[in-house]
């Protein structure tokens, strides 16, 4: 989070100003990122089968995210008595390139920018986009130490392919359980019709991974569910935002009822980031179009920078 | 459901073809029914005294059932381990016709169509329209084994006559008490300042009706809860939309805050498809127009499938 | 409310006529409030950090309000076997009169409202307009026996001075607890990333106000929690709207995740009532251009009778 | 319009205050009318063979009307270099009760209230409601002078019965043309694809109507539109807000493309009122959840402001 | 369209049914096409450069139709003094199969679809989906005899290739032009900042293509507008929504200020209708979910019913 | 405009990346403005009476500019054969700093802001907010050489004072007359019942300024209007959205039937280009929150761009 104090300078209200991540410095040149974090949106939709318009995703979260940006020198929790973001070095460079009518460019490019960030040693954080993003963001930790993908997320999204489609937003968990970088999977909040068969939950099962829904997750609360996630690893954190319910996250393409409320995703997140190390993030599938009162990139924007607080925290920061 | 899988012929992606529900076979000449289940819309709302607009119930819900229309043979729950709907033969029979400024001839046209479904020995499923729609489906039941009816709703629905009003959304339940076929009432959900007064409650306790609140269905938990409901029964199920809390159906006319979440309602119905045997349902005042993120006509269908798809599991099909 | 039945005159249906609170009588004599409630709009919203249009307020909880007005004598509550609000005499006194670009008269048009209604002996309620709209209210009771403040809220609003604005809808608190006449104050519903520094919170605590979230609230119960009330106290009740969650209040300037369900503050406030006497009320930050589906200020509408009905049921009435 | 000026008591800044129209006084007791304008609202809609919602019409142009009413005393308009309504003494009566499913009451109930504003001496101005209520309308002028009615709409509304139903939106030009206080009717901006099949046309000609679309209508020039409307006549004007183009009046049950502009419509009324006396005026069909943006409401609101400022200015006020 | 009346079976309101187009008859059989038209949805999106969202172009339009379905049989026009529409037998083909990420095969299903209607004799109206669409269309006319292509549009649609995109919704004109069935074009609305740049512009003149403004169609009038288009040819009629003003046509991806209004477009089509034969109709780039009102789809309908009405009057029908 | 082309680089689709003016370069130091356009926010909104939320003006317009950014360097526009912009240097410098309830704090960081753009010779072109930002604009220019001020708007904001209000929305024009670098007012689009009594308009004619109606402006024509206006003079250009109709303007705060099209301003703006010299430009009261459709936002980013390619054009840029 930016410096600037209320004592001097400006006063900055959230709705003054220009719309980056948490009002974070705009970097536009990707070989200059000098940060802890960096965020990326990611606008790609075409990987949709039901409502699209996930492509203002970034814009829809970035405005939400200066709601959150009073200019504090970081933002005080009063329930853990902490100060987070406090010295937390964040930036914002602006969106990969997404060629229309064309998936494996589109897709390409956001790789390119996710090793960028990698490269700078700060932690990616990207903005979908549909969940089909998630590819390329695997992708792009190919050079990197394994890592344990935990999603939130109604839909399993384990189709291997359909009618030749393979990097669709039912596909990137599939993608990415064929990565040997990737060592494990926990899935949480999957429920109800989906658009995975049971043969796709027949071969994630086979592959080893954790699928809970979400009365499964809190029946075993907070802490049960950590223990079911391997300790001390590095945590790839893809967060659909149609993982939680569509009374708080109505602005996305399909909703599913039934889903998570706000703290108990929170919580799990603030856990995870204790008992390793939290090294990617990815939010998807927010379509600010269809969220007419703002919820959902409220919400996204939210859930981020309580992440990226507890993340740091964490780290020691 | 309808059989075509992903391997051969269409993707038939949930936002493709013409909008039947579930996107099962349209029938149009209603003595040919041959099904399981028939769908039906009755889209009258002249019953309404505040929003109206349920009248696009069943255009809207159909359309959100299409989001669960993916094409599988059936929808897998991982949680039950079941796959729902296999080889249930459902059928989409359209709307009986409405007659604007006319109630008497209007609801003569939904118990005519129910009465068809009845006689093709199909389940049926009348969308509504206001709940006062409610009343020509009972009616229809005349000749069929007497049924206990389970409602869920905000409102209790037991006025008997006020300016010379008796089928209005107000009336259902107090019309449906007075049927010989009718053998008892339990009526959930209600809550709060209501259109019934309290002369309206005291008949309805006096007629051996059991009314819970949402908080004390909660208290009772699914099992208590449904042990309070004679066993081994012919359920008629009337769904308000009004029932659930406005966070997940604000699309209605009447929304009371404080009302079911999902699985409350799901649960209870589950378990009630196994206590005996649900004959009849009608899902009644979804309004569209005022769901502008799509999420009650989503609520709708979806409670609907796994409705059907649990009636279906439980006479072993 | 008003005492006309269904038997006899108008069936006076949610929809039709006036919107007054509740269609209680338009009092526009400011000198001739003879009633037992008061309810007045202050459609002040300069104070908004974020999104504004609270301006919209009073009209929006009014038209809302009608939907409870169906001609019964009083609201029947099957689960409390209580009718409330027979017999108590309801008033609408109209608006404060709000002069654009100029914060300090606005606010002395608001407290001399307040100070007519106190004088006449009747419970003022007052209807937001922005959380700044509470300054006035409470500068109105400085002629009155001593009272504490409850407060349902998101954020703490205990900022002193941020370039020179002290009477924002971020400063309420801390204006409050500088009058001799607050003995002291509870904050419900405090949480996340907010408006109120660290310093804020810390002076806050210095001065004896205890500050809950909405976990540490729900971890107490409704019991513990009011035991954490003094007992037998005047109380001033202030409602931010954003203390509800964005579910069921998305209609709001600074929406919060993780917020309030309905009978979280409900089953409080009859405690309250009980407690001691609630002898204000004020309900702000409902912006009805925001709340497309109507849920925000039908649940202001709804809170606000229900309190009502429980503090003269309290009162003996 | 009320009286009050900027230089003494409030601003009353037109979000201020309870919505009665224009800020009328509102007059409870209808044996009290004592007014040159009654305006009432009748809130039916049971008549619509569409979209519904026509009942909220009286409150959404009463919130509109207030856009209108700075506390001038009177309207100057530039243009004509007139100040209109000044003088001008108006009320507001409320609605007229409605009964739900019940058309024929409902009706009566609107006669009822008209025939009181007419034995009180003044301007009917009926707010609806859908077209339907013209009906009632015209019924309670069966004791005064005839009437020459001109229509602006984009239906012709002339079905005579159809399975029963003569009391729709789509049948009124045909009860009207029936009474013998109806001498003739001028029906403009007639066009398209509509409910009235050929028959109706023939009838409508049958019986000496002039049909004109807006095509037409804009070719004649205001001059050769007006001089087909017989002089010197007492003319009763029902305005279907669909008679305007959607661009400027969405919010409305069967919006047809290709209607009126505000001057086309204002331009002619502003002539018919100095060609003979307007003695009853009703706006029908505007629907305001429909109008997201408040375009019709307030269109509504304006031209009926404007109407009413050029009768009286012809009336010599 | 059906011949259902209103003396004898149903009623049958706009509101009551399955939406197929103007509720024609549903033919699965793509072999089994009998009909004069055949209408059928090309729901695909991915060509988008702005806002997405036109994949629910056909469902939108499907139920605006049903507006003017009032059963009877024909549309009658008052103003031309015909029933157009009596005795044109009408289809509803569905949707064309589309695969999310992959436009090859997307647009190789519509080509498909348009040849079979083409096989069968009938008039393709396909609606889109984007304006890419329009590329497999014109590719199914490969076999036919040439065409004139007449586009309705704000955009040249004339890009070449960009970044490798060849069938993006700006590359349609460019893709047309260059097939050796196309004998020549009129694109007529254009204006304004554009996605093609002014080579492109060069380019389409250079082959011929005749572009004008709407300010210039205007200042020409329709006759002078109808000269420029070479007489007795086979017309393809392609209609970009966005051709029309954003006043009337908001529910679109690209809107662009200036554009036609109603009758503009639709005195041009019919006089087209009568200098030649129109063949083939493409209406693209509805996007209902940014349509709040609903005036795009209605548009959308109206121009198309009006259209087909007005080719079959010119071909004796 | 930035430079990028399409053959290198990237495709930068408009829904791709961080939303500056046009995707222009950010400029965050105001003493380092180099450039030819500097576009500032004015996010202030407390100056309104009726509707507020002009404080997101700036962020609506910056979003819907990047409709007009293809990435071509300049505009082609194929009625004049002119690329516009090529080669105009424009920059965004960001928002003014607000002071939530403080006018005149606020006020005066807007001219600090303005007096920076002049200072470094550019021109400058501010998004409001709402009318009253006019005022410190204005103020900006005490140094400069003297302008005639162009004004379009519904209203005509010469209210002198009310209540104590000098620096409302309903005041700029009466301010910018009492300045001695103002030498005359040409205000067009006025009509209709008005915030300003008749006195105002006494006064403004009294003042020299000439007052013109949209009817009035459509007789004079194009070329009848400009000779009006002084020729060979600075301009300085302020144009209320509401000027324009709400059919394309819905979405602000106060909007009035009957307003200019696109192309009525447009038209007379390429010409004052001609005339004289455009030196400054604000543009105010787009409230995108009730801009459901984005058409209004659009609408002031098309209306900005052609202006000063205009400019710059006249200019010999």
């Amino acid at each position: 989070m930016t410096k600037h104090g209320y004592n001097s300078g400006r006063l900055n209200l959230p709705f003054v100003g220009i719309s980056t991540f948490s009002k974070s410095p705009y970097v536009e040149n990707w070989d200059a990122i000098d940060a802890d974090v960096a965020v990326m949106g990611a606008p790609f939709d075409f990987g949709t089968q039901w409502r699209s318009g996930a492509r203002f995703g970034p814009r829809g979260i970035r405005e939400a995210s200066t709601l959150f940006a009073f200019g504090h020198a970081g933002a005080y929790d009063h329930e853990d008595d902490v100060t987070y973001l406090e010295g937390v070095r964040m930036v914002d460079i602006g969106d990969a390139d997404i060629i229309h009518t064309d998936t494996i460019n589109s897709h390409a490019n956001i790789e390119f920018g996710v090793r960028k960030i990698l490269a700078a040693g700060a932690l990616p954080v990207v903005l979908g986009g549909d969940h089909s993003i998630n590819i390329p963001c695997i992708n792009a930790f190919s050079e990197q130490e394994p890592v344990h993908v935990v999603q939130f997320d109604a839909h399993l999204d384990f189709v291997d392919e359909r009618h030749g489609v393979r990097n669709g937003h039912g596909n990137p968990m599939r993608r990415a359980i064929e990565k040997p970088w990737v060592t494990g999977m926990t899935q949480l909040g999957i429920r109800n019709v989906s658009s995975t068969a049971k043969e796709g939950y027949d071969y994630a099962r086979a592959r080893g991974s954790d699928i809970l829904s979400v009365r499964q997750v809190r029946k075993l609360g907070v802490e049960g569910m950590l223990e079911r996630i391997p300790a001390g690893k590095r945590y790839y954190l893809t967060i659909d935002i149609d993982g939680f319910d569509p009374s708080i996250a109505p602005g996305t393409g399909t909703p599913s009822h039934g889903g998570f409320l706000y703290y108990d995703v929170l919580e799990i997140i603030a856990g995870l980031a204790k008992r390793g190390d939290i090294v990617g993030i990815d939010l998807v599938e927010v379509a600010p179009d269809y969220d007419h009162t703002g919820s959902t990139s409220i919400l996204a924007a939210q859930i981020l920078l309580n992440t990226i607080g507890r993340i740091f925290a964490a780290r020691g920061k």
